[in-house]
């Protein structure tokens, strides 16, 4: 009578449920003692034993400490820990510029990174799969193990049912199945994972950085565009297709200019890239991933033409997080992009903003900086690899 | 070995459980056989034999059919159905002018119900408490059994920790714990569970309305103010503090009219009753009410003069659910108070305007009508009230 004992299961599929939550435990909580591991599970001491010597025999787990069943006093418990150098998971972050790509430990750690130029074609997603599959050969190339899974985040709309990437206006996708053309050219037969970036941030921030410990919170994150993720009840909102999350797409300004995406007024178009450059005067700029760093460089030294542009961005920033907070009541909000710089040199004109907009104080308005910046995404991209690979374990 | 068997829990906590399991069961989908009982809850015959024995004695199910273990060829199966006649709860819906009253079978079913005109005191809840009291105690008196617990519906914001009302506005009630205050007079030991009136109009149109099928729905209704419940992965969305869903307070319209709430441009302000009263040419009516009734009568035969406000009224409303749309990307939307009028009167038009402004067709916008009305209130009253009898079960 355990936790794990699940009704009408075959001991076939009892079993693989058992390593899976084995599994999930030691990514999320690290090494855990064989005898934490039976008081999580509620399963039987051999039953442990049995499935970690599975573990370590697939190359997934490893142990340490003292192998007599009984262990008298002074001598080290059984340790298992997840076997990052043989377990990982491939993390790609796709950007309009650059592609991020990393190798992530069972266990959460990132091992190693490295970014290139994103060699686009015009409109036509051939030239990026091509370089997406070069890529990852050469980062698994040097090693023995193939990745568990692949986490692949975009900037785009990414369809749960099938993962096929609906629109990623900004990398001219359209109705891209990229998983399958990756699958097809890689010869890879783990899952590939494709995921939304706000939405990979948000799951990264929750398991593993600044909404650890929230199980409902709101996150925000302002670049070129406006993105964003939400956690409810401790887990990723997907909503009925997998959108669920399209805070840049709130209308924020009813009859305000046209967004992108082709409706008028939305957050992105009020607090995005142009209209930040607007604020310091540039306008059209050639290139506005370049203009931006400046921005943000200007930023970092506290230049007063930028600290007045945050300023003034500052009531329509807080228009869409009082929404969010309105209607989530989440426990925190978490900024990424650059709001995070934003509430680190204008936070008290931002929180004093959101104070004049909202009529609700009984509703936490908690802004908090995103622990982590651009890894983000990668870091929620292996996240998402790794429960794939869970729930495709065999 | 079953899905109902949890680990370390002593033999009676696991009775209990089974028991929940069971009741919510016959709650939820009604009368059912014993062997279906036992692969729902993979429960073996004896232990569903021995619960329902344990369920009938205690008055919360009845059992008809042959009592034989072995049924043979014809023989009628033995069925487990609630026992509304002694298992009900009483569900209270109070509004600014009236307070609905209720006993609401295990099972769902509206087993009477009557209506009283509100007779509240001036800002003190006292007379709304005691008027409470008469009510309830009017209702249950002609019956032998208590109800099983007592469930509250108020126009106002609920602190999910206590039940304590924060926020009241049309009530003018301010942290009352009217609970506690109702446990007191009343002389009642069951759980008296208090709610905000849209969040139970959603769970009622959840388990029991136009959102039964959907995981992900939106429910927004409009009256005096504007009010609204969401269900994500199957479950009430309540926040941090059980606040979440005050999509009124969404800021639709930067800069407009103050709010109640002590923002501005709430959608509340933008698409409530005065902004509707006002299309029709009301301004300041001496009771809110009875002009709004005067309206949708009047939008009942068709009146050209409101029809003409519903569709002015199109754009503002298209606003909000563009951004509940985009942000919670739900299966269905669904419309309670006026908008139920609007969509079937001025629906062409509502859908018209939604499209307008969205520029993402990819998240589905299925607008319907709610299947209850004011109706909606009570019964999402009483699932709470169940909720709450069940999570006391001993």
């Amino acid at each position: 009578m355990t936790a794990s004992t699940v009704q009408g299961r075959d001991p076939a599929s009892l079993r693989r449920h058992n390593l899976r939550t084995l599994l999930r435990h030691l990514h999320l909580q690290g090494a855990t003692s064989r005898v934490r591991l039976g008081e999580v599970t509620g399963l039987t001491r051999s039953t442990i034993a049995d499935l970690v010597g599975e573990l370590a025999e697939r190359g997934l787990a490893v142990e340490t400490g003292s192998s007599r069943p009984q262990s008298g006093r002074g001598r080290p418990p059984m340790i298992v820990s997840p076997r990052e150098e043989t377990a990982y998971v491939l993390a790609v972050s796709v950007d309009v510029d650059t592609i991020g790509i990393g190798r992530v430990g069972l266990g959460g750690t990132l091992l190693e990174e490295s970014e290139a130029r994103h060699e686009r074609g015009p409109g036509d997603p051939a030239a990026s799969v091509s370089q997406l599959v070069r890529l990852i050969h050469a980062e698994v190339e040097p090693f023995e193990h193939a990745p568990l899974a692949v986490g692949i985040a975009v900037p785009g709309l990414v369809r749960a049912e099938d993962g096929v990437v609906t629109r990623a206006p900004n990398l001219g996708w359209r109705e891209l199945n990229l998983a399958e053309r990756l699958r097809d050219e890689l010869r890879f037969t783990g899952p590939i994972v494709i995921g939304n970036e706000a939405r990979l941030a948000a799951l990264a921030e929750h398991r593993r950085g600044a909404g650890r410990d929230c199980a409902d919170l709101v996150y925000v994150s302002a670049g070129v565009g406006v993105g964003g993720g939400i956690v409810t009840h401790d887990r990723l909102l997907t909503g009925s297709t997998g959108y669920a999350g399209e805070v840049g797409h709130m209308i924020t300004n009813p009859g305000g200019r046209s967004c992108h995406c082709g409706g008028r007024g939305c957050w992105e178009t009020e607090i995005g890239a142009d209209a930040l450059l607007s604020q310091v005067g540039v306008v059209a700029p050639t290139n506005r991933h370049t203009a931006l760093e400046e921005l943000f460089a200007g930023a970092e030294r506290s230049d007063p033409e930028v600290l007045e542009a945050f300023r003034r961005m500052c009531p329509p920033v807080a228009v869409g997080l009082a929404n969010l907070v309105n209607v989530f009541d989440p426990r925190r909000v978490l900024l990424g992009g650059w709001l995070r710089l934003m509430l680190r040199h204008t936070g008290e004109e931002l929180r004093t903003a959101l104070d004049q907009l909202r009529g609700l104080p009984e509703l936490p308005a908690d802004l908090r900086t995103a622990r982590f910046g651009e890894q983000g995404r990668l870091l929620g991209a292996a996240e998402a690899a790794v429960s794939g690979f869970l729930a495709e374990l065999r």
